[in-house]
């Protein structure tokens, strides 16, 4: 058995920033990861901007409290809970380069910063305050298996989701701020969780997406994080849409791989039609017509 | 008030086909047609191979069953009803071109028979019989608004769904013939749905999926069709997983496309970070990961 068989534990920890407490944010979040640590937790997962909150007035306001990484505080912080758990942790977080800031992910191991995922689909008033993602689609080997991350609004573009299956990525981290969005029945799942769903199905990947919850400077949050597996459905989750809450579940990241197969022909990331998409993709743009 | 922004009535037909019996299905599919048009249907979307059934032994069964297109009969009696009623009718149906036989959907308007669509990516067996779809994604102008259209194991390939928004396209017709797939837990809906539901949110799209229900040479078929408006919520449907049944809706295709500027700063096909993926899709294949 190679260590891409064994089993994983994997956390998304849905908590409730409060704005401009990053101390306090950083603290809680890592008394979350303890809780799931002590429950088996290898890989763990925090909503975006989870330091800092996420209702920015102004980008000084922004500037005021990002930080770099991996020298800042917070990632300092969980440089250690990571070391002294022996676990993963990917984070969203402020991140300031110089006069630039960026909507962050941090992705931490038990031997120390392994790197950072920035944002690539700014949401809203984001494009105010955060430089749009400058360092691709990143995927990070461990002897876990293979993980990619990406933040909230780049879950709506399937191209991100592909370009990690399609480098081997097995588990996708999707630290997130879902908010409430036009058409969305009250009475049915977010429709970020059938994005979720139906792009981890697509793409035979698992996913752990780990929402905040909580109203911030009017601003609703909706909860209902996710586990997902590489079917497509929820091995644990959807969360509360309003308390904080701790999700887990045993996966095997193998799956992902293994039963890509889904029949003797078909297996969806080799039955693209490059020969049509990915030269059309391109071409299309210029007609103007969308 | 330009026709585009007029309300169209669309029908998805969830019928049962028997097996070889062309003529018969194409009647059957043409009494549902008088029976949505009667309901003021202006377009009817009927499922995948629709006047021959789906589970053929051999290559040369399903070459004694095609017919080319659209001299055949089965389109023809297509055009003739669509004549008739003032409609547009898009239809799955067994094509030959010579030797070559594909898995198509005839788009056949109120003047007559309008293009071909061709499956792009094959499931299962259909490798062993047809040839794979060679018209690319093609868009149909109608005084109705844009429509395309694509097959079943289509739908499960983001970049089908993004090529017909990139080129415009409000309403996507879908003849299937959804099968049950691993995973799937009996008590929630059809994956499918999720796939067709993220997918048309994602790209602000229309979307009529019509599937056949019935169990064909110890196949079973999931029915559950749905109408789907470009939120990503069904507006009709999912209809039943076992018999029969027409779904109805009226639309206003206008929306697709004045309702994908989700704020003052979003809109997911503008969003497209076409500087990262249209060149990367292309180049992480090499790498073989997969």
């Amino acid at each position: 058995m190679t260590s891409a068989e064994a089993n994983v534990t994997v956390a998304a920890i849905q908590m409730e920033p409060v704005f401009g407490q990053t101390e306090h944010n950083v603290a809680r979040s890592i008394a979350m990861i303890e809780t799931a640590a002590a429950q088996g937790a290898q890989v763990v997962v925090l909503p975006e901007l989870c330091n800092t909150g996420y209702m920015f007035q102004s980008r000084a306001e922004a500037a005021a409290l990002a930080e770099p990484v991996p020298a800042g505080t917070s990632t300092q912080a969980w440089i250690e809970a990571a070391r002294r758990l022996g676990l993963y942790i990917v984070a969203g977080i402020t991140e300031s380069q110089g006069a630039l800031l960026y909507n962050s992910a941090v992705i931490i191991g038990p031997d120390g910063y392994m790197g950072t995922y920035r944002k690539l689909h700014l949401w809203g008033d984001e494009a105010l305050y955060f430089t749009p993602g400058d360092l691709g689609v990143p995927i990070f080997d461990t002897p876990l298996g293979r993980l990619s991350c990406h933040i909230c609004y780049d879950c709506w573009f399937p191209e991100v989701w592909r370009l990690q299956a399609m480098q081997g990525a097995e588990l996708i981290c999707v630290p997130t701020n879902w908010v409430p969005i036009p058409g969305q029945d009250p009475d049915r799942e977010a429709m970020a969780n059938i994005v979720v769903m139906g792009a981890a199905h697509c793409n035979s990947l698992f996913v752990i997406a780990a929402d905040r919850v909580g109203t911030e400077r009017g601003q609703p949050f909706i909860g209902q994080s996710l586990i997902v597996s590489q079917t497509g459905w929820p091995v644990a989750g959807p969360a509360s849409n309003i308390a904080e809450e701790l999700l887990l579940a045993t996966i095997n990241l193998a799956d992902a791989r293994r039963k890509r197969n889904w029949n003797d022909f078909n297996q969806p990331l080799r039955d693209r039609r490059t020969d049509l998409y990915d030269e059309m993709l391109g071409s299309v743009l210029p007609r103007g017509m969308i």
